[in-house]
């Protein structure tokens, strides 16, 4: 039987385990990313696990989320990073170089390797043929320090595509039509391998746009096979030579096949407030837009944003409406502003940013009250743009555009046909990407060799081992769905606590229920109690390490997003599966008692635990974990874990 | 005997009083400016006092301090903002569009003009002969229903410019050896005259960067005589028909005359944390910088920006040091992209940013803790970067730029020296400002005809005229120099509340002791205490409004600076001027009496007032002013004042 690509890559890197579906599999790691919101914490962990020199062969720090530095504890962060760069042996991009995702695709995204990042986009290179996966911090930590990755053998889906997309449709439309027909759950546990021979009609980045979005299914990771296409990016970057030609074996089987035709799409739109409310752009058309933005780690590359300034050359932003274009790369912004685009958007009426992620997490730009937001990002979770009941939808640079001149969203065909000079933009790659690499400091070129720590920069949580008897109240009952955005909201006045999870730990759960983290804090232990997919979205650690600060115990969930229950492993939080009878027996304020010796039936393979509930009524909840996951479950996360293994005399910082 | 400019100016605007120094004047206002955080009360005012349309020849309502948008109150502000200039017949400048005085001065500035405007750097356009003054909100909003501003008339120095400008040494250093000889008091009460030979070696661009740094001594206004430079500038932007010949008489009598000759000025510097701690560059070089920032109203603009970005072209900042260019006004950025200069300082690896005033007022790009920032803006006051014990120096943007090559301070001088090839960069005018005006909607153009106000947009607040007696605790005991950055801060955390004086006043003070507004409040009533220059800095009136809403009813002081000064008559809070003896002899906690009718003395024209400490003790304090600032006082401030009058019969909103 022939193999997936994904298979190839994971034999290639296979250090423990076998290939089989749902089965652990340890493998090596090539590359590591991680940004300055979750990279503060990686290097303290880093630094406590007594870690001297980054193993892998890149680990690259980014300064993207906190670009604008609104409180010196950004600034502080970015300065610790650059010093833990420098120490370590990492390169480091400035504040202002440009999203981990774009500049990390830019510089060291290749075929045929493995990356680990401590962001939830990190997929995104899977668009050249590098298996990329978003993990926790300690994660990367681990991995940073030379340790293989642990995961469960996912499915492999066959994402067929045929044919070629038509005029003034994009590849944003393509994984919008994905997000359409399979949800934000669609994809978990998956690995969504596009074949077909709509790929070579694709280019690099074009497919680097569906693999980043890929993310909003749940899934584990989404891969291009390369070919011409890839190649001839590679060349443009600079970096021909790490073309490595890969396709999955022509007799490959997958655990799934979906078929998308290229040549029945059209521009699609997510409304408010769920990236799978997925309709075609007229159906929602005459609704008045306040905002518009170009930019994310989705559809912020050169190639992204040239189509809508294009569209904007000669003409005006309505003036009912704000557009801010902000780059996903410096390297972006310098071939735009050399080629005289930038100038173009700015006399359209463009509010030309720095190169940030910003707005995409609430931090800038936020939307005004009761308007609406057109955005070309991932994600429009409510309230992830910096204002609770917002309305932002997502959708390509062209529909964007189209929004901006007409005031209002319109089907940009139809604002073709209105304009009569309006040609569709086309999609086009820079000649050469031959921008400066000022702002990436190469190991080499390093100006630190110490931390520098501000006072905002705290300790890293510990957590000493489970108890055998998880007893207290559920704290919060929560629905289906709640994001990571929902536990530790990324906008700028709690984000800035994020290297400090005393004081973050305030912030817990907040957009839920404001007196959580009091009512956690005071009772000292308990239980969340949540509906399907709980922890979906960014894969900040924090959304772990906070509720573990505030003594929580475990999380009783329908199901879990993938990163967010290895993160709950990670710091010490028992996530138990239970079904829609427990969720819809148990309420918030029950007493809930596991009693059967948890920390044994952890640590023992136990896989059912019995929840009973006010000293009457029982549910049974599933522990599915491996024997790895349990031990360092069992140990009170990982970092106890790893550092308990260095003093039993194991290799530290190894990791099996 | 003749008339210096700014009489000509004033006699031609002049509608009650003589121009006799000390004398209170009425003068007609041609043209108003306000701006984002101070813009949101005067159109609230504007709607309190029951107005229809604006009735000055200009009013212009720019989005300039807050354009990052870090939360919706920000965002609902700027759509409050553009709902009221479309209401109200204003221009509206979209955010992102540039910072007030720049765009200000590209689009309306003109000779023999007044202009009124809520931001303490409205003198700007005094380099091209319009007599500009800083004032407090509630100045602008009567101003702009049609009276007079009330002024006393100040002093008018000669500041007579000699020789021509050394390489290297630029107009910054002009204002900075003004500052260096006169300090942050020195132009207090004063209007400066710049005459002489060396007037016309300064293009219109230099002369505005220092009438617009002039605030920072303190000066009324500061004024240019109009000539070649002054027309050659207005044809560049499209304007040259406004051109009116402007020079003081030959025989003009001067209160006082400072001379400069302008060949003997070399680089020079601000050092922390006070505009007048000047200094030659080369006394501080050396000093380990961590950040650079080119832009703001003193030095954003094009032709400032150029020559910065000539010595970046081709080399690279240093790799400890963060630099960020953030121009005055979108048509800086504009020109300066379409020339090809902005992907130069991307190149280098400069973080671009949209245009803002930003970080000038903490806004953004916050120096990390115990770091050195270097700055091309007018004011490094204590805390206002954002961080508290900030270092932030003061310079030309040469020196900046030189200080972000080497990742030291630097004269750019030696640094030349070092390098070998880099030129003085010289300073060079546009052929031409045509840039795009996409972001400024003109009245015509407007968008809204009603006001469109978010939650946080609250009541404009107001006090039933003051009390017959005096009777409360000194609630504060402060120093020198005091600015209003102190009294209300304007970083994003606090000022995002500007429309909201209820919540904004839990922060009154809170840089000086974060008890203060809660021990107000309690107290209910109570005096301030502060010595020399209580209230300088920027003109915004919430630094008065605040302290009126937590019952603050006097404030005594050993001086007050002008602007300040006019706001708590405004805001009918008392303010006395009491001599350094009883400066010393009063203390935080003391209980202050002043009970002889104060009501009717404010009214009446008393002008000393006897304090009586702790029921023994006794101090005079002293209230000098006129008969109209008595009866806006008594009325309990303008807003009231206004009413009453109307109500009365008289023709409101005329101010007289």
């Amino acid at each position: 039987m022939g193999q997936t690509l994904t298979e190839k890559i994971l034999e290639d890197h296979l250090v423990e385990g076998d290939l089989e579906t749902g089965e652990e599999i340890g493998i090596e790691i090539d590359q590591v990313l991680t940004q300055d919101t979750t990279g503060t914490m990686v290097w303290l962990q880093f630094e406590a696990m007594g870690l001297d020199e980054v193993q892998t062969e890149i680990a690259a720090q980014y300064c993207d989320h906190q670009t604008y530095q609104f409180d010196f504890k950004n600034t502080d962060d970015h300065r610790f990073l650059r010093s833990a760069a420098g120490t370590y042996g990492a390169h480091f991009s400035r504040p202002g170089n440009g999203i981990c995702h774009n500049v990390h695709r830019e510089n060291f995204a290749a075929p045929g390797k493995t990356l680990l990042g401590s962001d939830s986009h990190t997929p995104t290179p899977g668009g050249l043929g590098e298996l990329a996966i978003g993990a926790g911090g300690i994660d990367v930590t681990v991995a940073m320090g030379g340790a293989p990755y642990y995961i469960e053998m996912p499915e492999v889906v066959n994402v067929r595509l045929e044919g070629e997309l038509p005029d003034w449709a994009t590849a944003k439309d393509v994984i919008l039509e994905l997000l359409r027909r399979l949800t934000v759950k669609g994809g978990v546990g998956k690995i969504l391998e596009y074949t077909g021979p709509g790929v070579e009609t694709l280019t690099a980045p074009e497919r680097m746009t569906i693999t980043n979005m890929g993310t909003e299914l749940g899934a584990t990771s989404s891969i291009f096979p390369t070919d011409e296409q890839t190649e001839d990016y590679l060349e443009r970057v600079g970096r021909g030579g790490e073309y490595v030609p890969l396709q999955p074996d022509d007799d490959a089987e997958y655990d799934d096949e979906i078929v998308v035709d290229l040549s029945d799409l059209e521009p699609l739109i997510a409304q408010p407030s769920m990236p799978d409310k997925v309709v075609p752009v007229s159906e929602v058309a005459g609704t008045d837009v306040d905002q518009v933005i170009v930019g994310s780690c989705t559809n912020g590359a050169y190639e992204d944003v040239l189509p809508a300034a294009k569209m904007l050359e000669g003409r005006e932003v309505n003036k009912k409406t704000e557009m801010i274009v902000a780059p996903g790369s410096k390297q972006a912004s310098e071939l735009l502003a050399r080629q005289g685009w930038v100038a173009e958007m700015m006399a359209a009426g463009v509010n030309f940013s720095e190169a940030t992620c910003g707005a995409c997490i609430g931090i800038g730009h936020v939307p005004a009250s009761n308007s609406v937001s057109l955005r070309t990002f991932n994600r429009n979770f409510e309230g992830r743009s910096g204002i609770e009941d917002d309305n932002v939808y997502l959708c390509s640079p062209e529909v964007a555009a189209a929004a901006a001149l007409k005031g209002e969203i319109i089907d940009p065909r139809d604002l073709s046909d209105e304009l009569g000079d309006l040609e569709a933009p086309g999609f086009e790659l820079a000649e050469e990407y031959n921008a400066s690499k000022a702002d990436l400091i190469t190991p080499d070129e390093a100006v630190d060799d110490e931390l520098v720590k501000g006072p905002n920069i705290g300790e890293v949580p510990l957590r000493e081992g489970i108890d055998e008897d998880i007893e207290g109240e559920v704290l919060l009952k929560m629905d289906d769905n709640i994001t990571t955005d929902h536990i530790i909201p990324a906008t700028q006045d709690i984000l800035m606590y994020r290297s400090n999870i005393d004081k973050l730990s305030e912030f817990t759960l907040s957009r839920v229920d404001e007196t959580f983290a009091d009512r956690a804090a005071e009772a000292d232990g308990g239980v969340l109690l949540a509906g399907e997919n709980y922890g979906q979205g960014s894969s900040r650690e924090h959304a772990a390490m906070c509720p573990m600060h505030l003594g929580v115990e475990a999380v009783l969930a329908q199901s879990f997003a993938r990163i967010h229950r290895a993160n709950l492993f990670n710091f010490g939080i028992v996530p138990l599966v239970i079904d829609e009878d427990a969720y819809d027996g148990i309420d918030q304020g029950d007493e809930v008692e596991i009693v059967e010796d948890v920390e044994t039936g952890v640590s023992e393979g136990r896989s059912e635990f019995t929840v009973t509930v006010n000293g009457d009524e029982e549910y049974t909840a599933t522990l599915d974990a491996s024997q790895r996951e349990r031990d360092i479950l069992a140990a009170g996360g990982k970092l106890s874990w790893t550092k308990a293994q260095a003093q039993s005399g194991s290799d530290a910082p190894a990791d099996d």
